[in-house]
């Protein structure tokens, strides 16, 4: 894509009303656009990075054998009520809204209620078990403050997965399994290093839930992270009786702040119990179904990347959620250099990379700044000076130096 | 995918309550699933085919140089209170909520208000125009009577791109590269040959608008088409002036029902105005943008597919958007039919192709009936009596006879 042609432009400032970090640089780079605290617009090139981290979570489910869905916004309030989640007293970040005839509706804060309703059409024996569906969809939260940028929404679109099994037994299974996948998925999203599967607590139907705590000042949660092992525990589960029941040993922990970008939770029979959903054993006896749910927030993925790897000059995307693969960028405008920018860009394309030509008419020192600012994870400069010399300058976002390389091993190499 | 592992069922019933044909099959194949009333939830294989539409139509949109980005559902009151359309009494569709501090918000019906408030970041000068932006995104439009189906919902997924030009001429222009990318897109979506360019009410801004009609039954519109010249005009502004206007004969035409699948729409600078979008001349003079807009609505074509494409036995998909490209189905489980079914889709897949392999153990007339109800575009069957004579049945769901060829045809040319 040419940059000219990009509609968005970079920023100096943030606005003023913006106090986070990440949603202060995303509005600056022109990833995002603030429509009022907590709700976000994604403008092209956060949708890009979005869509990438979509993308990846997607692959991963599919490949556990999960199903994709797409549930709805508005909720009848019938099944929220049997469960006794539908009163803002026990709920009390519900957006509510009517219908023309009165009737009171709830914009979906979660979905297991018209998921476990829905279910009902289709789980009868226990052949139909186990399995696990997903959606990746927006969710509506009533915040009554919204101070996170786009790491904690009003609205927000989530991948919400749902297990549905036998028994505990095999409940226990989905979840260990759907433990290994996000590991793999926060490594695929570039936050593997500083992400760490948290204990916390289970609720009414198992010990302990996990976390998925990414560590930075940014975050609302604290941890206490054995490094060594690589694993932490909540601060709400903090206590000696539960440090020794996890075999982890006060000494060796660190405190931290961080954020909670997944996490995993058995839900027991507690909506299926509530709700009605049973099968059928091979005694014909009617059995409630165990359920889990399994939770990444994409647009509080993309606000921790934005917390954790960017530097005073901009944002540094993973290469794996990077808007684009490569930042090309020309000095000049003389004919040759121009000529040469289509040839390696055609060429990148070609190899299946998608590149940002910043063809614009302005400085080459505005050209610097505002590819640092985008964070594009691979800068490539062209001018005539390296052409001259048959070289190619090319920069890794987060490293120090630029390399050069031969022109040659520009087309075959990047 | 194996079917035995698909969570959805199909029922010999649709539901009590649905008085629409598209809503009726849709949830008898398992595609969908009613939340409410114009409320619908889309299970794994309807979710294929709507992600298949959306495909088609975000590529065309980017072929056409468009950019994608994405708005919010909740909506702030300044900007609609700017163009007058945040009354009840003025706009009577939408669903309005509150934060927690009581500040009223309302559900997104359209987004003209909200993109026209975010582009005056980025519009300046004239140098920054032309350009198209479009989202596929959910609106809310709090319906009275919603009885379509998916073909009119209150909760809907729709493509809206909206275009800034420097005058009325570059946004002539570009409104008729947009009626040609339409052509083409409903084209690529199998409903070309049933779907008409229609004149329809201008607003203030220009003379006429276009809808794109779709010939169809449970269509709500009344159209008169020029089967000739493949153009039609809605009855709201059938008369002999604008006939004349338009070169259109009476005699000529014929009255059909039909269902408005897009429309695209001229908008003038009435949004520019009212929230101040203006951009530089060359001379340095402020001049309000000159916009229009172009949606199509995705659950609409889907549902208009749905009853235009059915017949008895159920549903008939195009297939550039089937849920999948191939049925495979196995009659017995005999091991070699088993392993030639293994081999066949692994084939298949290896060339791109989605396979829907039904393996469950229940009768071939069951399996016949439920693959016609699904309507995946082809289906083929295996058996014993086939395998031996060396061959496999090919029938396409729309054609009255399956055709059998050779097992080695099946390996090269499904």
């Amino acid at each position: 894509m040419l940059q000219s042609k990009l509609f968005t432009k970079t920023r100096k400032e943030g606005p003023k009303d913006e106090v986070s970090k990440n949603a202060e640089l995303l509005i600056r780079a022109g990833f995002i656009h603030k429509e009022m605290a907590g709700v976000y617009s994604f403008l092209p090139l956060g949708l890009r990075v979005f869509r990438k981290i979509e993308n990846i979570i997607r692959e991963e489910m599919n490949n556990a054998g999960a199903q994709e869905l797409l549930l709805t916004t508005l909720q009848d309030k019938e099944s929220w009520q049997k469960s006794g989640r539908w009163d803002d007293e026990v709920v009390d970040i519900w957006f509510k809204t009517k219908l023309k005839n009165d009737t009171e509706l709830g914009l979906g804060t979660t979905h297991e209620e018209p998921l476990v309703a829905l279910m009902k059409n289709f789980i009868s024996s226990y052949k139909d078990l186990p399995f696990g569906t997903y959606q990746i969809q927006t969710k509506f939260r009533n915040e009554v403050r919204a101070k996170s940028g786009i790491m904690r929404g009003r609205e927000f679109v989530m991948k919400d997965l749902y297990s549905f099994c036998k028994n505990d037994e095999e409940q226990k299974e989905y979840y260990e399994k759907m433990k290994e996948v996000y590991i793999k998925v926060f490594q695929r999203l570039g936050l593997g290093d500083v992400t760490y599967p948290t204990f916390a607590s289970g609720g009414t139907f198992s010990k302990y839930s996990h976390e998925f705590q990414t560590i930075t000042d940014a975050g609302e949660d604290i941890i206490y992270l054995d490094e060594e092992k690589g694993i932490a525990v909540n601060k709400e589960v903090y206590t000696d009786e539960v440090l020794s029941d996890i075999g982890l040993v006060k000494d060796n922990l660190v405190e931290k702040k961080a954020v909670e970008v997944g996490n995993i939770f058995t839900l027991g029979t507690k909506f299926s119990e509530a709700l009605g959903l049973t099968y059928k054993d091979e005694k014909g006896k009617e059995i409630p179904v165990v359920m889990g749910s399994y939770g990444i927030g994409i647009g509080r993925v993309m606000g921790t990347v934005a917390e954790v790897f960017s530097d005073e000059n901009g944002l540094v995307w993973p290469e794996s959620i990077s808007p684009f693969d490569v930042h090309l960028i020309t000095i000049g405008d003389d004919e040759e250099i121009i000529n040469q920018a289509k040839e390696l860009k055609e060429s990148l394309e070609g190899d299946g990379l998608a590149v940002l030509w910043d063809d614009r008419d302005v400085s080459a020192g505005e050209k610097f700044a505002d590819s640092d600012l985008i964070g594009i994870s691979k800068r490539v400069v062209l001018s005539a000076k390296l052409m001259e010399a048959g070289q190619v300058e090319v920069k890794k976002r987060g490293e120090e130096k630029a390399k050069i390389i031969s022109e040659r091993e520009a087309f075959s190499k990047i």
